[in-house]
């Protein structure tokens, strides 16, 4: 039996790494740039914890491109490297710098903000440049190095006479890849990935003006400054105690340029344990398109972005919210599937769920009048967040609000309580009465106020679905759409009904409706209802219309979208019109007052259209011209 | 100066593999298959050009579990290996077999389909697997070997026993993925990322019944057969003159089996140069909400799926058909942007646009009636790509319909022949009448009707641009809606319009009307129509409402959608009730006439709603009653 040790011959590494470890070029400089940082917040560390006599200072990274010599120069003020160093971390691929430096620094190193994921990062220059020069000096006192490699993979290695401490990476750019020789491309660049790395990253310089001298002696005078492309302290990385509501606006601006609309508050994420997280997540006004509105939210690793898509970290109902979340305990370049596994992804997500839902109850508990202001826009995250998370559904019950038409704010307890008394009907059951559409069913509305019951309006596009899920969680409460029967079946009372009509009557009544009623299209119900109620009624019944709706929006019965439409007439008996159609002394009249009473009940259901509605009018112009 | 290779220590290599390489752990098990398939079809190629006597036969791969002893196996019939190969291309990382084996076998091996990309994909195994075995047995005279890695990376080699040529690979499978030992999911991973690869794909039995004999002596046995999991031969392998349309329905019912809708018709793409592709694209039926239905169309390589996210690679506007696409020249593993770079890539999706139009002419010219039935479910699509994509306007030009009212169906030529006399106006304009619903604007329809007026239903979400690309394409030619203003002013004639009314009726009229008439919602536009024409129709302008609608659909001018409705209010001053309202007895009897007028021309317009609707309805009850 043979035994030995698998080997890996380096001509063939650089091809993977420029076919897979990256897939877009453009990562180069993210990567370079994140080396720079790290460099630079080693010899913070090391100078804060006295290892050494060298001054910290107030380093910066500096980007230049050379456009003539078609080179790329990334230059710090960092640790630099030593020959040894280059050997051992340049020389030896995936010799992962950090861990080690993270092992021997081990608990100090800790709080200290370096990156350890992008151990390989430097190769990526190679699928942009032919060749590529490290220029460095070590913060120890050893002569500078100068390495030159064309990615062949061979190196050239040599004493150099660079002073100053730090790191200087050429890039030869290569022809393929000259827009990284764009002064706009590199700015869009480092704007997408480095905006808020915690070193300032210089890139050119810019003129500004400046007052010396007072009064009568004032000058002014154009100096050149350096450009600083990032703003190394974004909000995020401060406490919350330290953060004014304005501070919160600003840094919104500053991730959302182009968003003019201001968002209704924020949550300020801060976590130590068990896995590391801050961020900020804002909400906006939303509107109920909910899919124009998700992948918003920016996800950093110790302040390096790395993506806009944080679908499977946040729970999906709130991806519609706007911010910012920066934790390096989030695997990268993993399939969906696999994040859902993980077990620091599962605490992460319960955990900003936990922090979203304690933000709103303690908006609510505070100001309750600004809550029940933003609650429109705010509604459909929340709602959402019921169906689909049980656990934000227990919480939100305390706070999610159910609106009556007239503007008036319920939590579902405070409303249970407000309408026990008018709204329970006689098998004890409470009926919470709801409207979709203020309009389309005004008319319905219009009868409950005048019985003095209270309507709420639901009407985002998952209501069904919720009220479907609140009948099942809350005992003996059922939801009746206003327009699903006549509210003396929506709400029975024991009351008796006294009809106008006699028995026979209603015979002939029935008889000469179902003459003129398309029967395939409406059930006639007649009920001894008010005189005062309308005498023409058109009802669709609550649970077809609901089911139906469940499936439209995904869910329910498979199929019941596509069942007709179903519709009842219910007839008011007591209404003085009804007994002028009885006595009408040709059966022509008869006849067009039964048409033109279905036809004013289906301009109140919405449903008379098209053709039917022009003759309709045409109908009506000549009865008044 | 030294000078020196790179090395690559490979202790860090297996991390890197498992981390960054396959982001997706389940890959593991399409490599080992990709690998067996390979190594199968390169012995199909060895024995075809007769470089040895060795018999090809009827070779598969087999996928067993063994849940017990925590292993999985995949086992071929193919080339195998022997202990010299063993050390080159398993020991040695990144050394890719497939590229020395095409490399010698350069030309015959060209149509073989023989996959280089997957070279790397063996060392997936460790992503789920403590210890991977090898036993191999090469089809040249060399004894069998065993090879075994617990990824340390040390291995041990030794001779065994295995009699049959090929190989099998044992995964020792680890605790984080003992979901690889459930039958279904590695049935799920098969069907998902093998159905369609090109060697038969054994995994596990099941049982059939065979009839032996005839007539009496018929016996039913029951019978075991492998079950082979793939179809190696799917339709988009085959020449199309092979296929039946019934072949083409069956493989969309293999790749879509949830889906119950035929599609309309199918493309069969198949192209060698400069490009290899083949694949079949189907139009599924449509509806108008376009993100619902992208991202079913299927890319593999070689018969090996990669993704169902085409982006970048078909034109967006294609995204929403179905099928499949074969190309192993499509860069994998990249960004949108890079892709949208290659050349490749270009070619690849300009060629589908091309195909998909001349499908879509040969359609239209070969069975118009049937194009004709199809229009509704396809026109979303070719309505989307005449905006985005020129070319694709330039051939869709010639089949694309205008459906008018009335069912008929015209190209743009057609349509501007057919109405050129009666709908060109004094300046020589050609004005095409459109509606968008045909019910909400059923009564403005009509009346062009009755003028013989040909009306357009254009009635996609995106119809807005469309006309606005079509009026810049087409000299001389505006579209119009049908309710954006009096049909006199829509197309203009030279003709003398007699009113009935002085002028000093008119300025009496005018002030009148202005009495009840709210100006902030409505301006009054007096105009002498026929006298059967409506008395009081509303109109909203055409180029306010267009760009509103431009905006909310994306594109057009920034904020527009925000513009509060415009609408004009057209009085026939010819028509016997305007005589009326002059001569009303009372004042009260006049407003009340005007009001009732405005509501009727209102409803028409579908602005009648809420509580102005209901207290119509009420008013009208009191008025029948």
């Amino acid at each position: 039996m043979a035994t030995g040790s698998i080997n890996v011959s380096v001509e063939n590494i650089f091809p993977l790494i420029k076919k897979f470890l990256y897939s877009d070029h453009e990562i180069f400089l993210r990567e370079l740039i994140s080396n720079a940082t790290d460099a630079t917040l080693k010899l913070k560390h090391i100078t804060g914890i006295g290892e050494t006599k060298v001054e910290y200072g107030n380093p910066i990274i500096e980007v230049k491109i050379d456009k003539e010599g078609k080179k790329l120069h990334i230059i710090d003020q960092g640790i630099g490297m030593t020959e040894n160093e280059i050997k051992k971390y340049i020389n030896e691929v995936a010799f992962s710098g950090a861990e080690e430096f993270l092992e021997k620094y081990k608990d100090s190193a800790k709080d200290s903000g370096i990156i350890g994921h992008f151990g390989l990062g430097f190769y990526s220059a190679f699928m942009v440049a032919d060749k590529v020069e490290i220029i460095t000096k070590s913060y120890q006192d050893e002569p500078a190095v100068h390495w030159t490699c064309d990615g062949s993979p061979n190196y050239t290695l040599e004493e150099t006479d660079k002073k100053e401490r730090g790191t200087e990476i050429i890039l030869h750019i290569n022809d393929e890849s000259t827009e990284f020789l764009e002064e706009n491309r590199i700015k869009e660049l480092l704007i997408k990935y480095n905006k808020f790395m915690p070193i300032p990253i210089k890139f050119g310089t810019r003129e500004e003006t400046k007052t010396t001298g007072e009064g009568d002696e004032a000058k002014e005078e154009k100096i050149t400054v350096d450009n600083i492309i990032n703003n190394p302290n974004p909000a995020w990385t401060k406490q919350p105690a330290d953060l004014t509501n304005e501070d919160y606006k600003n840094f919104y601006r500053e991730l959302y340029p182009m968003q003019f609309e201001e968002p209704l508050f924020n949550i300020h994420l801060n976590v130590d344990y068990p896995f590391n997280l801050t961020g900020i997540l804002y909400f906006p006004k939303l509107t109920n398109d909910i899919n124009l509105q998700k992948d918003k939210i920016q996800l950093y690793q110790n302040q390096v972005f790395v993506t806009d898509n944080v679908e499977g970290i946040v729970p999906e109902f709130l991806t519609m919210l706007r911010g910012v979340i920066d934790s390096p305990d989030i695997p990268l370049n993993v399939s969906r599937s696999y994040l859902q596994a993980d077990q620091n992804v599962k605490k992460i997500s319960s955990y900003i769920t936990r922090k979203v839902a304690d933000k709103l109850q303690s908006l609510f508990n505070n100001n309750r009048e600004d809550f029940e202001k933003k609650w429109n826009d705010i509604k459909i995250v929340i709602e959402y967040g019921m169906l689909s998370e049980d656990k934000f559904f227990e919480k939100a019950e305390k706070f999610a609000l159910y609106p009556t038409i007239d503007g008036k704010y319920y939590t579902i307890e405070e409303l249970k309580e407000k309408i026990k008394d008018n709204q329970t009907d006689k098998d004890d059951k409470l009926v919470i009465l709801y409207a979709s559409d203020k309009d389309a069913q005004h008319s319905y509305i219009d009868e409950a106020k005048e019985r003095g019951y209270e309507v709420v309006l639901l009407d985002s596009p998952i209501v069904s679905h919720l009220i479907q899920k609140l009948e099942t969680t809350n005992e003996k409460v059922s939801f009746a759409r206003v327009d699903a029967d006549s509210l003396d079946n929506l709400i029975k009372k024991d009351e008796d009904k006294i009809s106008k009509l006699s028995e026979e009557e209603k015979e002939k009544l029935k008889s000469t409706l179902d003459k003129v009623i398309p029967a395939e299209k409406y059930t006639v119900q007649l009920e001894a209802l008010d005189s005062t109620t309308s005498p023409f009624v058109i009802t669709q019944p609550e649970f077809m219309r609901r089911m139906k709706e469940m499936s439209a929006t995904g869910g329910g019965m498979f199929g019941m979208s596509n069942l007709p439409e179903m519709y009842n007439l219910v007839i008011n008996t007591n209404h003085e019109l009804i007994s002028n159609i009885l006595n009408s002394k040709t059966e022509k009249k008869q006849e067009r007052l039964i048409k033109q009473s279905l036809d004013l009940a289906r301009l109140s259901q919405g449903l008379l259209k098209g053709e039917e509605l022009t003759s309709f009018v045409k109908r009506s112009f000549d009865m008044i011209k």
